[in-house]
């Protein structure tokens, strides 16, 4: 395995061999240590002292279930954190077969000229991305596979990356060459445009193997990770058919789905949005529309779908939990079509669907448009791809679109948008949105499962005690955007004590370490601790980790509560010699 | 005297006396010490909970010269600091005249009315602002006097308050009723415009005193004060015939007037814009136009002025330094016709002009217009008042403008644009950017005295050893703001010891204290640190004491110098007890 750094100033590339410090580290651990090792947390994200890092986990390319993330890291231009956003698709284990550890773009062109980056079996080069500059992610997807071949990896941003708006996110591309699956978050798609970057394709002549050290183990491993996750019902039932926007009616009911811009919890169009409503209209349209679609080869939830036109061709992919709601239930809207094409939208600039969700609701607010207006709201989201004033607005996210109209209700922590869970009606979330070290962001620490889905515990959400279930989240996950599975492994392993195990033994199989389960959040904690530092030295405090003012005034309808859990608690996530000694006290 | 609270949800006014914590102070330290008593520094600057405090200076409303400023408190919107912003105009005298210590405007109405604070002899209340609701400045002001009679003091916001865009400013009408002396840093209009308060009008029937503890040691003060003002050569001279203009020579002479948007450090066409032709026009055209005129009754400076249209009617006034400059040389435009109009914009609308000239160079950049193109900088700017999508970004400041069209040569520190004077050029000066307790401003601090002035010392602008100058001149300053004292007395009392003597003694005077000239820099220290405790509160860290990143790696022409002035001594400014470490081991 090597790294392989890319210098957009001279347009050079070189593989280089891994150093010492970096050899038992992948995905999110590599990209957080890389830039906490490489970037000056004071750099301004866009300028050529930001880098960007790609780096597919640590059993990714393997055949381990469910384990084809790629992460992506750098300082974000939208929070100010570090950042680390991962997604799926087909690149990922493509750059791990191909021995890339990780690829580190660095520094920016002297000109204004968007290069490609090759990479194949023979090596990588940087091309002029010519007439592939400017374009939508759904032409650019289909010429690169004309050009390229079927099968081409892509990793790539839209118009939102090339214009370098906060919101810009980077696709990978899925199994049928849509750009829907996204590195979203954190609009590191305008760290990749301020670099001069549209995509790093990848071509696979040959198939190769990732190295493992001990096969037996790793065999071992992935059985019994393969046996949790066919057994859980939540990762082959629940997920496998209806997709993750099964959870619209299970948030709604529990009074936690964020409906019209965060000012209630329950949607009375959720039904017409669920997952239900998702696989049942896919069945009776036909044509390529479908559920219980993997987003990756060698998936064993299979939670993607595709999402047909009443005539049954092709409309979009995913249509997402998070997308569903952020441009459905959020917007007033109720509409899965309405809903398709503002997803398709986002797809196609190359944003990210929540953060682009929140700011339409914000918009609404401000009076651009009625809740529940799809066509007008379609309009808007359109604006961002040409580059109008006001699409330059829109596209750099929710709280820069409520400066702009002076809307105060702007549901962000640390200038990234809230996900499809509220606070103010489940209180460990809201914990996670305001400790982690990337801004509001669910996948940081998913206490959705013990608050609400009952999997891995059974916590009330209506209490604020949730300092220690935060954290316990928050590090467990950073080992498994480290090992390259996708999150929703946690709802197996976190039920069924040998899918844990499995998920550690195909790690030490990879590596040849003998992690333990109780490693797992101990080497979680070292790599949080690290991407706190790179806060604090970018100016972060603990003041910072807050959620904002309104959710403290404003009653949330229907259980009329407010975000009450103490500053204490919240600093406590982080603060773990205090919480030690309040433990040994009490 | 007493405070005049103002509660904006229940449209109530109330006179309440004054805590004696708050009797000895007055201007910045009054309205700093009230929003760290009663606001919190996490709230939202445009929600219900942060407050907007008017307090005229200590000393302000007597005969002191050139004492008549208007301080203005808030959390701010464009920087998430404290902030004050004092002005000069009419008002403030009027409101210490009629025993006003304070208003403290708190809370915001449920509906969107916007209303106005009449204040006479007879006491307060609160009056629907009506068709006054929505109007430019110029038209405000001018009904105001036509319903209000000739002499009304009027504090009010623009267009730009009342849309809550990030740079609008306060305005305090002139002895000419022009709006054109404002409060103008940091937002606090919007805040005033989150309130719903369009304006602050006080109306004197009958002229009080202000009351005076010691008389003869008022006397004794003002005197000496009034003696090194009409002495001293900067004051009596320099600023009398020229204006604040007349520094645009020598700071292009220096190589640090900033010039299209920070590019370089002198501009080709700085003699067309200067203080000189100002008053050479200014005398040929004839008409209104004229310099050497006060802002309020009784300044012996007058560094005001009244710029004319070729045929002698009035355009605007004032042409400061800093408008000159910022909508002038930063904007490559040679033309004071032109940025008379740039500044007439801004009056009018309710705008910063150092905010709005480094917002419109930071367009240019972005490619909106050419840099020099003055029509289409009146173009652009024209578009704030409108409330479009591109007048809403422009009018949310420098940062946002960047940010909207990536731009990442973004001259703000803490998100407020940088003055008149570049950091590479003149170190002191940007050490006092990086560390005041309000974001780049060059009043918080000015070490161009004694940099390029030679005034108050004669300290090598190249070298970086200026934390303690950077210190010393902001303790002063908070001083002075708080005694209600124009700035500009600092050139005459720096090189008079008698006249800073005097300062002390008419604060002494009225107070009935025995403050003495050492106690100035204790009390200015003592009060710098409640607003950086406010700021910690907010968030702040040491890390936000930088300047951007570019000026690290940008040589500015013509010295070719970077900003390299090391972090600890921007740290060592507020560090007091470890400077003072280092001295003793020294």
């Amino acid at each position: 395995m090597k790294l392989l750094r890319v210098c957009m100033k001279h347009r050079s590339v070189g593989f280089v061999d891994i150093p010492e410090k970096y050899r038992l580290l992948g995905g999110r651990a590599l990209t957080s240590s890389i830039i906490c090792d490489e970037v000056d947390p004071k750099c301004h994200p866009l300028g050529p002292n930001n880098k960007l890092v790609f780096a597919p986990g640590l059993v990714t390319g393997t055949v381990a279930p469910s384990s084809g993330r790629l992460s992506v890291g750098g300082k974000s231009p939208l929070t100010g954190t570090i950042k680390e956003s991962n997604a799926g698709g087909i690149p990922a284990q493509m750059l791990a077969r191909l021995g890339i550890k990780a690829i580190i773009v660095e520094d920016q062109p002297d000109d204004d000229e968007m290069y490609i980056l090759k990479i194949d079996a023979s090596g990588a080069e940087l091309l002029p991305a010519g007439d592939l500059a400017g374009k939508g992610m759904y032409e650019f997807n289909s010429l690169v596979r004309d050009r390229y071949g079927k099968g081409t990896g892509i990793i790539a941003i839209g118009p939102a990356g090339e214009m370098k708006l906060l919101n810009a996110g980077i696709s990978c591309n899925d199994m049928e060459n849509g750009p829907g699956r996204y590195a979203g978050r954190g609009g590191l798609g305008a760290v990749m445009g301020s670099k001069g970057l549209k995509a790093i394709i990848v071509i696979e002549d040959e198939k190769r193997r990732v190295p493992i050290a001990n096969k037996e183990l790793f065999d071992k491993g992935r059985k019994k990770l393969t046996d949790a996750l066919t057994s859980h019902d939540v990762t082959s039932n629940a997920l496998t058919n209806y997709g993750t926007a099964v959870l619209i009616n299970i948030m709604n009911e529990a009074g936690g789905l964020p409906t019209r811009n965060f000012s209630a919890g329950r949607f009375e169009g959720a039904a017409k949005i669920s997952g239900e409503a998702i696989n049942e209209t896919t069945g009776k349209r036909g044509g390529v529309g479908k559920t219980g679609h993997p987003c990756h080869p060698g998936c064993v939830i299979r939670c993607s779908n595709v999402w047909a036109k009443p005539d049954g061709s092709y409309h979009v992919a995913p249509i997402e939990y998070e997308s569903d709601w952020a441009l459905g239930a959020n917007c007033g809207i109720d509409d899965l079509d309405v809903i398709a094409e503002l997803n398709y939208i986002c797809n196609d600039t190359g944003l990210d669907t929540i953060e682009a969700g929140c700011t339409l609701a914000v918009a609404m607010e401000a009076g651009l448009a009625e809740f529940g207006d799809g066509q007008k709201a379609i309009e808007l989201l359109r604006e961002v791809g040409k580059g109008t004033p006001l699409g330059r607005i829109l596209g750099n996210g929710t709280e820069f679109t409520a400066k702009a109209f002076g809307v105060t209700r702007c549901p962000t922590v640390k200038g990234q948008s809230m996900p499809a869970y509220e606070p103010r009606a489940v209180k460990g979330i809201g914990v996670t949105y305001a400790t982690t070290t990337m801004g509001a962001d669910h996948t940081a620490g998913y206490t959705i499962a013990p608050e609400i889905l009952k999997v891995g515990g059974d916590v009330d959400p209506a209490t604020t005690e949730k300092a220690e279930l935060a954290r316990a989240f928050q590090a467990t996950t950073v080992f498994i955007d480290t090992a390259g599975y996708c999150l929703f492994i946690a709802f197996a392993i976190l039920d069924i004590p040998e899918g844990f195990e499995g998920m550690v033994e195909t790690v030490n199989g990879v590596l040849g370490t003998n992690w333990t389960t109780d490693d797992v959040t101990r080497l979680g904690l070292e790599w949080l601790k690290r991407e706190r530092e790179f806060n604090e030295a970018a100016g972060f405090t603990k003041a910072d980790d807050r959620l904002p003012e309104f959710m403290r005034y404003e009653e949330l309808p229907p259980h009329n509560t407010v975000w009450d859990v103490p500053d204490e608690i919240l600093d406590a996530v982080h603060d773990y010699e205090v919480e030690d000694k309040a433990e040994r006290a009490g």
